[in-house]
């Protein structure tokens, strides 16, 4: 990734970051985020890495209020306080045409000389069968995984560039893919982050020791 | 969380962990990793967030020649760089009965005097209803989600305490259930992740340009 993407970045500290972040339900709306960090956030986010390269993922950010109205009426009544108060909820979907998308960009890429034609054969022998033959249930999956991964780096990015951020699915999925136009055949409603200044001191939630859930084999 | 739990993070500068991450797939075989330190970064990893806090994830560490003999026929050929040559490969599994789980947690602490009847009564009448009453999909797709955000956390704290990682799946779930004994009712395969010192320079993967798929609302 180009280094010079990462010029928002106000907290470097990884410990900080990773250990620190915390789930904030209230923001400060007096505060906004400028799209052009947004975009730069998600961007960040997208180095997370994906089923063979195939990044199923799609983001629907919503930051004003017709975006705000729109989905209102999808999420469920206790996400109000992110959803009303965060300057950016970005809805994440997953994409389980993206082995289709992937075909695609390739093939522009041999036909603009960009890649030899035996490269592109072996790119596309290689598993792209395996998601063109794959039903939904697996290619659903894979996005899940997929878009779960760059939402944990987007939670951190977030705190990174100053921000809190509270990961939620308390929506209807159906609802949702409507109001925002999405062909619910093809994108899975995955999470949703709400990002922003915090406005209130989240609460600590503890872990299980985690001795107990590790096996050595 | 403990902040004296992070003593072997030799890497703390976040853009480097995050942005410098590239999956490594060839380890050095002379170097080992110790169970306490491989138990460290998986509670590190543990701070990620999950749905209701139910920490849907399990881990099996395998990092003897014993427990890679014993996983070895169930992944498929292309991962076996990683799983002969990393020190240990951490099998992730999304629990499908962890609000069983966390039922017992509960009442436990209420037994002990740490909780209130009230506190109890509080908890478990907000959404364990939900999971008592959800169908395997639902508890399956939580789970899985829970364990790709525990996955995103545990490669970048691997590259933290200076080491680096890969994910993959190129298993079959069902023959790694059995050879590592777990109840393949309860438990999803998600992910494996192989940590070690590199051996080889990784590969430079691109990724789309995020304004590409994202929309604005």
């Amino acid at each position: 990734m180009d280094k010079t993407i990462a010029k928002s970045i106000i907290n470097n500290k990884f410990d900080d970051v990773m250990f620190g972040r915390k789930s904030v339900r209230n923001f400060d709306e007096t505060k906004s985020i400028d799209r052009s960090e947004l975009q730069e956030m998600i961007a960040e986010a997208t180095t997370a890495p994906s089923a063979c390269n195939l990044q199923s993922w799609h983001f629907v950010v919503v930051n004003t209020p017709t975006g705000k109205a729109k989905v209102h009426e999808a999420a469920l009544k206790f996400n109000y306080p992110q959803l009303e108060t965060a300057p950016a909820t970005i809805f994440i979907f997953g994409d389980t045409a993206s082995h289709e998308v992937y075909r695609e960009v390739w093939t522009k890429a041999r036909d603009a000389g960009k890649i030899s034609q035996e490269k592109l054969d072996q790119i596309f022998n290689t598993f792209l069968p395996m998601y063109e033959h794959a039903d939904q249930e697996f290619l659903k999956f894979d996005a899940t995984i997929d878009c779960a991964m760059v939402a944990m780096q987007l939670l951190l990015i977030a705190r990174a560039h100053g921000y809190e951020a509270v990961p939620w699915a308390g929506y209807d999925g159906g609802k949702l893919l409507t109001a925002l136009g999405l062909d619910a055949k093809r994108y899975v409603p995955v999470m949703a982050v709400s990002i922003g200044n915090a406005a209130e001191q989240p609460i600590d939630t503890d872990r299980y020791d985690a001795a107990a859930l590790t096996e050595f084999v």
